[in-house]
């Protein structure tokens, strides 16, 4: 590998601004969004054009370089950050809406569109793009397909996976895939698509996609609910799946620690609550009509009755929609006044939530007397960001060091309970370890063999989902 | 390949009832449902369960036998047609439903299992499995799996592959990926069960599936349409997506043709309009609450006043909403009455079906003089079945003979509208030349390399979505 003729044909390859070497320029690019990882790159490039991106990858085919595919750079799992010898291709500038069609229902956007941008195009024609999550003010569209994005809307809605139709990808070798298809039903040969989503970068990149868009509720149905206890939520979601124009789009666990913490360091966050219950849900509905706040209103009523509630706080103006939307974000803020947090993004059969939190937290308060388990999420989903704060009193630096039997204790009983150690977040850098331990050889294998059906040189962000040979 | 000892291996592998080879028994598994395409075969595995399949794949794997795996032998294709030296597979015997969670909202069951016996275990716990096709009476879901069935309900609840969680697949070698997930979020790894999901037998032999449950609604609101025009059906659609639970979960096109010849040659089939509109729709809501008629009659009132609608007639009784429906399904069994029927199975971007229904109609009209366009189905999803009858008094053989031109104008047309040539029927063995000629040949490279990567040597489904080599 000739790492300086690489380099000149990069440079060549994109315009100024498209070619970044210098330590400073390229040091936002070299690190996870949390700052726990620090990557090295030969360069960063920034194309402008899907030709670019050809340009690049051809290059990179030729000469053995690892690509790393770079959106907002807010993946979770270290998907995104650069080893030394291989460069960031960061999609930023392709952040173009090609085009919104109100009568098919899709927008079509290049990888680098924030997904925030993408939500507005689409209230701009009144249509809805549900995808939703923290970071949509940064993190971009391309990076969302790649790992498959979820949040707070995949209970109605689904992951990002459901809201494609079609991609453009470039391919390991720089030829381009012209998948961007915007049809709803296509039967004709394999599904590369979904192929390609979720993939994190290591099959091809992303350069567009035609995305599917929805009617917008006109009307939202919030509530605060107490259940009687974790079963009751269950039977909760069930009753509330059935309501609505499809069912709640958001159906949130929050537990009493971290509506404590909140209150307490979070301006503005106090659950409208007389006491604080052991575990309390956030729901949400949309719909066309008024009718889905006295929807709402019945649901709970029969609730009630049926013993699954002890308490219920519905809002009763957008102001108190955003009030109890706040708890929900403000959770994840005060997770930090108890100490440094050990993360798990956690999926489970919906059925088998209750037993799994009872067990996980009987196992992990054994294994470390006094920790916190900060267990909140998409509970309508199974799934679970189940994340540790230390016991009081404890050190950080005590608790990570003791991180390592935890994660594993949490990850073990996850795949005793039929469930995924990365519901939403992906394997990335950080998690490709465990996937290698609890997945059978088998399905390693498999995907094995479609990463080098697809990519034989393994020069597409090498290292993640999959293990080094 | 020492077919004698292969045969003597098979025979053993299953009980008696297991391995057919006499000719009159093996008869019906080697013939296409409409009786198109004979087929030949050396046996006829019936294996009991998913052991037995892996043990018959080892066999066929040692002494590279083709495998033809078969559900319910319904499709439109070929898929499941063997030729000279390969044995088919029917999965009939493997009809077990395994496991019904209301609480998970999922069912699992054998690939054997007929629709329309999910369909009844889903509605046993007050759920609903919304995949429902004319064929459901016979069909089996692992075929609805590996052709990623469509049907009536796609507009509100998606494909077969929308409607799957987890599959467990024996392999081209005899390895079982057990893939049965019953979680609704799981980002770790590539989307292999989305790869076998419409692979039509070619990359696994699906035995088993964990599938969705969805609500089951209480109250339907149905109603036929006379759309003031093709563009109107557009209008009304976006309106209609709208409202409701979801949308509407059918949006079928009727033409005028259709509705003549039902009248004429079904029993019991006459659109209640004074004078059959050039176009009908029939659409149908469901949802838990009456409010879904009130719902309707509103958005149909609302459609008057823009003027998309000339008429429309909601059905007042489950018997009008029965007699609604029988107008759907007697337009299938009317067209007989025309002479033969050319079919075709086609998708364009919603937004350009009228386009595509008047460019089409032009250019067949010059190609051959009255040929009659019998042009139905799900226009909700872009879905056109495009059938042709022949001119008034051309015997069929001279309009079977002119046939290959008149599809061939079709397919090019889909094609020029970025449309799909297949939109719910798959590739099987009739389409893949039209596959080949239709999509880029780095689409078909990428297929082979996946195909190359799952089954080296290719004896599943061989010859089928991609041509032999």
């Amino acid at each position: 590998m000739d790492t300086a003729t690489a380099l000149t044909q990069l440079r060549a390859a994109v315009d100024a601004a498209g070619f970044l070497v210098a330590p400073d320029t390229i040091e936002p690019y070299l690190n996870e969004s949390r700052g726990r990882l620090h990557g090295q790159a030969l360069a960063v490039l920034r194309p402008r054009c899907t030709d670019e991106v050809a340009a690049i990858l051809r290059i990179c085919h030729t000469h053995g370089i690892g690509v790393v595919a770079q959106g907002g750079n807010t993946g979770r799992c270290g998907g995104g950050v650069p080893a030394a010898g291989q460069i960031v291709l960061a999609l930023e500038r392709m952040h173009a809406i090609r085009a919104v069609d109100a009568l098919d229902d899709t927008i079509t956007v290049e990888a680098g569109c924030i997904l925030a941008e993408v939500q507005a195009a689409a209230a701009a024609v009144d249509r809805l793009f549900p995808l939703s999550l923290g970071a949509e003010g940064s993190c971009r569209i391309g990076g969302n397909l790649a790992s498959n994005a979820g949040g707070l809307n995949v209970l109605r809605y689904g992951m990002a996976r459901e809201l494609c139709l079609g991609l453009e990808v470039v391919l390991a070798d720089g030829r381009v895939w012209h998948g961007l298809r915007r049809l709803r039903k296509d039967n004709s040969g394999y599904d590369l698509r979904d192929l390609f989503i979720g993939s994190e970068g290591t099959l091809g990149i992303i350069t567009a996609a035609v995305l599917r868009l929805l009617p917008r509720p006109r009307h939202t149905a919030t509530a605060l609910l107490a259940p009687s206890s974790l079963t009751a939520v269950l039977a909760l979601l069930a009753r509330a799946r059935a309501a609505g124009a499809g069912g709640p789009h958001s159906f949130e666990l929050l537990p009493r620690i971290a509506l404590q913490a909140a209150a307490e360091h979070v301006h503005g966050c106090r659950a409208p609550f007389a006491e604080l219950p052991p575990w309390s849900v956030l729901i949400e509905f949309g719909a066309r009509g008024v009718w889905i706040e006295a929807e709402l209103e019945a649901l709970l009523a029969e609730a009630f009755e049926a013993g699954e509630l002890d308490d219920a706080v519905i809002a009763q103006s957008e102001a108190q929609k955003a009030a109890l939307w706040r708890l929900r974000e403000g959770i994840v803020e005060a997770q930090k006044a108890l100490g440094a947090s050990l993360k798990h993004d956690l999926a489970v059969p919906v059925s088998r939530v209750p037993a799994f939190i009872e067990q996980a937290c009987s196992a992990l308060a054994q294994q470390l007397p006094g920790v916190r388990p900060y267990v909140f999420g998409h509970v309508g989903d199974g799934n679970l960001h189940f994340n540790l704060s230390p016991p009081p009193g404890m050190d950080d630096a005590s608790f990570l060091a003791a991180a390592a039997p935890l994660t594993r204790t949490l990850h073990d009983l996850a795949a005793a309970f039929e469930g995924s150690i990365s519901a939403e977040h992906g394997i990335g850098l950080l998690k490709t370890a465990e996937l290698a331990r609890l997945r059978p050889p088998l399905e390693l294998e498999l995907m094995r063999r479609i990463k080098d059906a697809l990519d034989p040189q393994g020069i597409l962000n090498p290292g993640k989902v999959l293990p080094p040979r």
